[in-house]
């Protein structure tokens, strides 16, 4: 066997295994250098165990450590085909070992079982991903600080499982172990859990989270931990709080970027702190023979951004001659948190950054009380939050909290890359009694709001539009106005 | 107070207090007559409390006493509060009693508190809806022959409920009865349940009624009770057989129109035996001053289908110069029960009836199997089934059953009306782990299997379009083709 390849994909998780796939099984040759196991975060420590376990930890007969051995269980048996399907897929070879770029066509990897193998290809994708960010505990010792990385591995719920971070990894896993019967703290020196979404729905889900009894320690900061009494030392309000009984504490404070060791830099791969490795709408980096997907790239960290970045990559390095003119799709956020949040579009800030407030109209339907979905259901949290253009209706972002938004929020994807405007949403019938039907009432509120203001609506939009296309704000593009 | 008013609504539904309302809202004297309790059918005996009770059923401590008392109290509450609201609306006079037509302009109202009142209006709306087809099992009293509109008066599950009928409500019900610890036993003369879903869709819905333990008799039919010996007597596979234990029966075997006693026929209002009331798409009957909304109509017999054909009813009577050429909008269907069944567009036979086989191409998207949300979910029915035009890749209709398939055909009802087609729906990023991801194996399967085979592709389309162009087949609209 030839150590010459079409292309070489460093790591085995979402991404690269979109690419690898995509690229072998249209008759590439394609060598997929894997350091640890196949599925990557996904498969191992994250999306499949995580879902798992909140969908076990909401049945009814929730038994911990029957739940986590399960979890381990479909967690092992999807690997183990994961591992033997793409081991035997066509013109696809699946090394174990480290790798590292040593020239724009070249790997040496570093294989499991010691040597070096020199490999060359065309093209080289760099797909290595994130791991947890790491924190230090004084007094902590090693065994019971866990992360996403090796909380799947414990055998029993702890008593007292303190969090610390309130991000969706946090978070969910909070209403996963509560749901279980442990007693959970969560820490977090910001004044609200997952901070990446909009106010609202932190605030949603912390009130979630306090009606289940779990306890939050906002604007707070971890001091140290105590393993002859078991407590956990946390600065919190002004003066210090003492976590009894602790027994394990989740570290879930961010993730770094795997691109150490990598040769990047003297490949002349460019790399910010910010964006990690930096590419263009294609995944192509700095160099030309050298791409990048999933969680080393500035994309949000999410299976299917990885999954969708390494399609385009396959059609770009399989199909050069095909138009790369698309613009990146529009990625969904979901935490599945209990109501789950899920968001698609531009975010305030991104608006505040863009438009002249007067210029948006903000609508916000609240769930538990204005559908009857939420009436039959005896919900308590939800929201559907639209912001879009005044006047044309053009939609910009959308933030749902629902039970089920996860499933709700590709309507708002595909209403917001088609510009489809809430006149039409307005005129599509929603099943009823749904969530959903909450989106009739954003498109009733819109219209009605927007009919019986017309004038005004009409001076407010012309304002800012003239004052935007004269430079005076950010440009949008001319298609903004809905067709 | 005169009895003279814009318009008079008869029925206080879903249909009717959307006509009623939305003129009221804007200036509109409106008379609303109900014979019975403000909200119709879905507040009183349909989605309100059904939906209670399915959920209340999921939760973990199923207590049927208490989940029932729980159903009438909310629905109770609802009433009151509809009752109430609807009572202090400006512009609208809530008349309890029967209404009858006595000429194209004018209603006789026999109120509750007797008497006779003459309303003259320029528009009357006939909203009175439907009941529940009776059915005759010879011995069974009538305190054990139960229809949705008796079965939430119940104080206890039953031991063993007999549903006859495996429609909607029939299946839905049993769902609900049987998490709540009731046997539960389905008879129907139909060869499975749901009929107005596609078979796929009926036999996942047979597999997990099934799965959890209710017992189907398809191809059936009930003979008689023997109320001695408690036991129904069903003719079932060649043979009698006996029902035991059996202390309630649930009559859910279709809708008959509240039509009777309206004055119909003298007013010249068109009705047939199989769409009631003959309406044009903007709910105007053969009498061009009276309307007609919800369940006396054609249209499907869901809350939604009729609130949105009060709201064009009001758009008509309201704004009458406005352009009145919207094709009826979408309705979905959606079947309550678990997994979830939800369909919009056409179905399999009017796609069968319009088009040539050869140019539909149907594909199957298995969520238990193809998607990692049903492997953390271990899930074991649901599927996405999407019928579209080869080649261009337009939607014609979909199934999907799945856990919360209700919210997630708006989707699909969205890419249908506004003709997305497939090719747009492969560049959306779906969230991961989820079913609506099953959406992105049905775009990527139409993709492969079009361009693998884009010669055949294109010889199909042509062959059938210009057979159908040449009229040899029903006519589809010039815009077929995928913009």
């Amino acid at each position: 066997m030839t150590d010459n390849f079409h292309t070489i994909v460093i790591g085995a998780g979402s991404g690269g295994l979109t690419v690898a796939y995509g690229l072998a099984s249209i008759g590439r040759r394609v060598a997929l250098i894997e350091a640890h196991h196949v599925g990557g975060d996904c498969t191992n420590v994250g999306c499949i165990p995580s879902k798992t376990l909140i969908h076990l930890a909401q049945q009814c007969d929730g038994d911990g450590t029957a739940a986590l051995a399960r979890v381990r269980q479909k967690r092992d048996a999807l690997r183990a085909k994961e591992t033997q399907e793409f081991g035997a897929v066509a013109n696809l070879s699946l090394i174990f070992g480290r790798a590292r770029i040593i020239a724009p066509h070249q790997v040496a990897v570093a294989p499991s079982d010691g040597g070096e193998r020199i490999l060359t290809a065309r093209h080289i994708v760099i797909a290595t991903g994130a791991r947890p960010r790491l924190l230090t505990v004084p007094g902590l010792p090693a065994e019971r600080a866990l992360t996403n990385e090796r909380i799947f591995e414990i055998d029993h719920t702890p008593q007292h499982l303190a969090i610390i971070g309130g991000g969706a990894v946090g978070v969910e896993l909070a209403f996963a172990f509560r749901n279980l019967g442990s007693r959970v703290s969560i820490i977090d020196i910001a004044p609200r859990v997952v901070t990446r979404y909009p106010p609202e729905a932190s605030h949603a889900i912390e009130e979630s989270l306090r009606a289940r009894g779990v306890t939050l320690y906002l604007n707070a900061r971890v001091d140290s931990y105590d393993e002859a009494a078991h407590t956990l030392c946390v600065e919190y309000a002004g003066q210090t709080t003492l976590l009894e009984e602790v027994d394990a504490v989740l570290i879930a404070v961010g993730r770094e970027r795997n691109i150490e060791g990598l040769g990047l830099e003297k490949a002349g791969v460019r790399v910010t702190p910010r964006d990690g490795i930096v590419t263009d709408a294609y995944g192509r980096t700095s160099v030309p023979t050298i791409y990048a997907v999933g969680d080393v790239t500035a994309t949000s960290a999410f299976t299917h951004s990885a999954n969708a970045q390494g399609r385009r990559v396959v059609q770009r390095i399989a199909f050069p001659w095909l138009p790369a003119r698309d613009p990146e799709p529009l990625f969904p956020g979901v935490v599945f948190s209990d109501p789950e949040v899920a968001t698609v579009g531009m975010s305030p800030q991104q608006i505040a950054q863009r438009y002249h407030p007067n210029l948006i109209k903000r609508i916000h339907i609240n769930l538990a009380t204005q559908t009857d979905r939420g009436y039959t259901d005896d919900v308590r949290q939800g929201f559907i939050l639209v912001d879009a253009i005044r006047l044309t209706g053009r939609i910009l972002g959308v933030t749902i909290v629902a039970p089920k938004a996860s499933e709700m929020i590709s309507f708002f994807t595909l209403a917001i890359q088609e510009r489809i405007s809430l006149y039409r949403l307005y005129r599509i019938v929603y099943p009823y009694p749904t969530f959903s039907s909450g989106i009739q009432k954003v498109a009733d509120t819109f219209l009605r709001d927007t009919l019986t203001g017309l004038p005004g609506e009409l001076c407010a939009y012309l304002r800012y539009r003239l004052a935007k296309s004269k430079g005076a704000m950010g440009a949008a593009p001319a298609s903004a106005v809905v067709k």
